[in-house]
């Protein structure tokens, strides 16, 4: 029973459910929902489909994600940048049919689910953290100009057909000459307002003695009087005839119910692309959800709403939808209107289906321009170059990651950004790590501290040697760390001991262990001892089972103040204390 | 001057060298070359090619590592395992013309040597360092028996392809019928002559009353005695006309100059293969050399080895040999026979020019079947299952980097089997440092030592958590530990400080600054405080370049014990302390 309760935190909050949440949950949903309307048609024209697989991937997936889900902002539907990772995705395809198209979106959707609810069963939410921070970051603002760039067609009632930025500009070129100047009075326009809508309509409503409350909402529908002044213009003066690009026909009533299309070469063709929508999703997902449940002293379960996101996909797949996921700005807002459970979504999702039922006719003379514009007004928000500076300020490293990954992504589209993201972020880690940081020590004097001989001004002895690793060794730096020492001991210097200290050495795997004894071996050759001090526990445990313990020629210290005393007096010296010790 | 210097290693010895290291360089060399002869001619036919390939690939080659070489021990030319490759990489070509193969593995010589000289220059050598000893342990294991079992074809007189270990043991199967005696009889008599030789020559010949150093060397040269003799048979019995497979015409004369094939799409084809040989040929060269160096207390200069490698493929592919690298077996027989300086290897290739110019008459009538019983005697010292049972017992993880690449390795051949190794090595590696080990720890009393509380009886503070992350920071583990602390908190204890001990974490990259960022802010939130202990200086250095440290909302103690001090009073009673304390 708790086992099947993990899987449903739907259990959890549907106890405690009052007329108060539901009040404020249907307030959220209702705010949600005007502005979800148009951002699902504009995110399916987006993702290269019919504008209603938009509203259909906003309903179903809702209700799933309410059951499934642990974020009590979280909005799931369509987003910006999964939408265009779904029409690059299905662009690889190459497919010309409406009809295939759609399918394979329904199938993009389906698979993505499964990938999603798999890594949710089996705990793999963790492999989402191998895409870093700079690299996300890039990759979203990349994606952003991406998207900006590839509205421009409707902007200028242009073909245009290129998934990376040089294709995308060179289309534009090459067809300018076709604009059509109506259109692009109308995307200037809506651009503009939306702009401005942002900006200047709250303070505008604050001025009239609207509450802030109050004129908050209004300025969250500022977006539809924009779609409706278009229509209405679009629709008296008969635009359409005229070469403006119309919605058109939009079918009326409820999501019609979809099966995949389960042929295993078109799986085969989209399993990559929906695995990387799939992290991408549930880590832009993931992480509004967790900013949001902080603010709350909530906490949500990452594996958990990988089941929820699953559970979305799958729905949006048997409903007519696209791939799906929690939508930063969305969520905000459902957050900011008061949302208190999941239940908010599902109010939203009768909302939409609503809209679905009675709508729809209404938006036939919506101009695609006007869905352009809302897009471009919406990602501009995500491209963000500060993070170029900061990378740059705090590590180079990190900064070749970002910088990578934008040019990449802009070169050569999305999948290939975030592939090599991943691969380069992996690559400068272990290049890092392969090279450690190791320190000669001395002893601080009237301390039991020891410190960089090259930072601070310490006692050292001629025969004694003592080295800091300051990274785990592992078969990436174990060579690295063999040749340091032997290079720091072939000298004319008398060495009788090189004391190893492993206080920052968390692992110690079998390459590592393997030189070590090499390490010893040689060091004995040359007459010189081998000592080890301050290791952890852990590392220990793992050392005794091997043989290196009883091969080591000197000895393991506790502390390495204690290795210190033991071994500062050289060996003929101490030997002649010692029997003076015993004449004594 | 300087600069030329560091690539021309000759320089430093040749300026040293008199008669008697000359000496000692050629009773080395002779030894050498009449264990080199067989072999070269042995490993050309396990690497598919033409006898006489092998004894080209050990004349220039050996020169050129005498010249850029460091090790004054190693002897290059054919090995067993880099034949193995070599055979595989050409077979991916799917070729049947033997002037194409020939000219193909030339090819594949002269881009290998070219990616060892690039690797030597760049200083790439520390990339063999992300082979782990367990991948290579099993590879080579895995190689053996794949070699071996490939020679079967030869001892039985049948045809076979396989490149794996079930389509090796498919081909026998399928092809046992048409097995032919007398070469089976000849297989099996040089198998078990050459396993005696081994073992049992040498304590017969100091029975003998011979020196134990003259022994060695006769033992050394058994294997010719065996080769002569099979040789001398099938000569005599005319057993060529019975079915036995021979060595046949071998051209007489110095090795031919030749260019490799340029042609684009073969080196495309060859590229990846060209790599791996590479790689696998400079580490199995440099730990061999490296171990004889150790015993005089001499170092190789890994880097100047890889320019010495490529040196020697670049001669190889120029005077119609195939991939070569330093092998073990006559590596050592070279330090034992005495050599003192590369300078032997170049007397070994006068050696091998003047046994092509005048022998190689005398192997027309050598059966392939003895060469293959020379190559499996010579292998199978190669497989040591060893090393499963000591990573079983040390590490789970080592344990399957070594099976799996055993299993893929003998499942799908050498290419697949490497390459795989390498991923999972590093992929487990990132999979361990992406659950870092945290440990909340409290004050052993009296004392100013910090101890695991699940480990140590210690003192701890309702109101303070104390936790040591023992790992690096970054994007892999950051969100780990954002997720463990944020856990650790939420509970009804009237937590006020975190404490987070930094003595192991040597590196924070720019995802876990961004975490330890948002951490703050989440526990700020919450009204609890954050604060740093034992931050290292070059972690220090890098946060200070952060906003992280003015953002904190607690503060960075250089010793945990001063926070202790600080913090271990609750806030109120605090505040009271210090009104009293005013009083005074």
């Amino acid at each position: 029973m708790h086992q099947i309760k993990r899987y449903l935190p739907i259990l959890f909050w549907a106890k405690t459910y009052n007329r108060q949440t539901a009040t404020s949950d249907l307030v959220a949903a209702l705010i949600v929902t005007i502005m979800l309307i148009p951002q699902s048609l504009a995110y399916a024209l987006l993702a290269g489909l019919p504008a209603e697989m938009g509203l259909y991937a906003s309903i179903l997936p809702l209700v799933a994600y309410a059951i499934f889900g642990t974020s009590r902002a979280l909005s799931v539907g369509p987003v910006a940048v999964v939408s265009l990772m779904t029409a690059a995705a299905i662009a690889n395809l190459g497919l010309s049919d409406p009809v295939e198209i759609a399918m394979a979106a329904v199938t993009l959707a389906f698979i993505s689910g499964l990938i999603l609810l798999a890594m949710g069963f089996f705990r793999l939410g963790f492999l989402a953290n191998f895409l870093s921070h700079p690299v996300i970051a890039g990759f979203i603002t990349a994606s952003g100009i991406l998207i900006a760039a590839s509205q421009l067609k409707h902007i200028f009632g242009v073909q245009m057909h290129g998934h990376t930025l040089p294709q995308v500009l060179g289309d534009l070129v090459a067809h300018i000459g076709q604009t059509n100047l109506i259109t692009v009075a109308i995307g200037i326009f809506a651009v503009s307002v939306l702009f401005w809508v942002r900006k200047g309509l709250k303070p505008l409503l604050l001025s009239f003695g609207l509450t802030p409350r109050n004129a908050d909402i209004l300025a969250k529908a500022g977006p539809v009087a924009v779609i409706v002044v278009t229509t209405l213009i679009t629709w008296l003066f008969n635009l359409g005839e005229h070469g403006v690009k119309i919605v058109g026909q939009v079918p009326t009533g409820l999501p019609p119910l979809t099966l995949p299309n389960f042929n295993p070469g078109l799986w085969n063709q989209l399993f990559v692309s929906a695995l990387l929508i799939s992290i991408i999703g549930f880590v832009e997902s993931v992480s509004v959800a967790q900013t949001l449940a902080a603010k709350k002293r909530q906490r949500i379960e990452p594996d958990q709403e990988l089941i929820g996101l699953g559970a979305s996909n799958v729905a949006a797949a048997v409903s007519g939808g696209y791939p799906v996921t929690g939508g930063f700005s969305r969520s905000v807002v459902n957050y900011d209107a008061g949302a208190e459970t999941p239940a908010a979504g599902a109010f939203t999702a009768v909302g939409i289906a609503v809209a679905t039922l009675f709508m729809t006719p209404l938006l036939h003379f919506l101009p695609k321009a006007t869905l352009a514009a809302t897009i471009i007004v919406a990602v501009l928000s995500l491209v963000d170059f500060s993070i170029l500076k900061k990378a740059w300020g705090y590590s180079k490293v990190d900064f070749a990651a970002v910088a990578a990954t934008i040019v990449l992504t802009l070169a050569f589209g999305v999948e290939v950004g975030v592939s090599a993201g991943v691969i380069l972020s992996i690559a400068l880690h272990l290049y890092k790590t392969s090279r450690p940081h190791v320190a000669e020590v001395g002893l601080v004097p009237d301390t039991q501290h020891f410190r960089n001989i090259l930072r601070h001004d310490v006692e050292t002895h001629p025969h004694l040697v003592t080295l800091r690793v300051d990274e785990s060794l592992y078969f990436a730096n174990a060579r690295f760390l063999e040749d340091y020492v032997l290079n720091r001991v072939t000298c004319d210097q008398p060495i009788e001991h090189v004391i190893l200290m492993f206080p920052a050495v968390n692992e110690v795997d079998m390459s590592a262990l393997e030189t070590l004894e090499e390490l010893n071996r040689r060091l004995t050759d040359m007459g010189i001892a081998l000592h080890l001090s301050e290791v952890k526990g852990p590392v220990m445990d793992r050392l005794k089972r091997s043989h290196l313990l009883t091969d080591l020629s000197g000895q393991v210290f506790l502390s390495q103040y204690e290795a210190w005393q033991w071994l500062k007096v050289p060996t003929p010296e101490r030997t002649e204390q010692e029997s003076i010790a015993t004449d004594q």
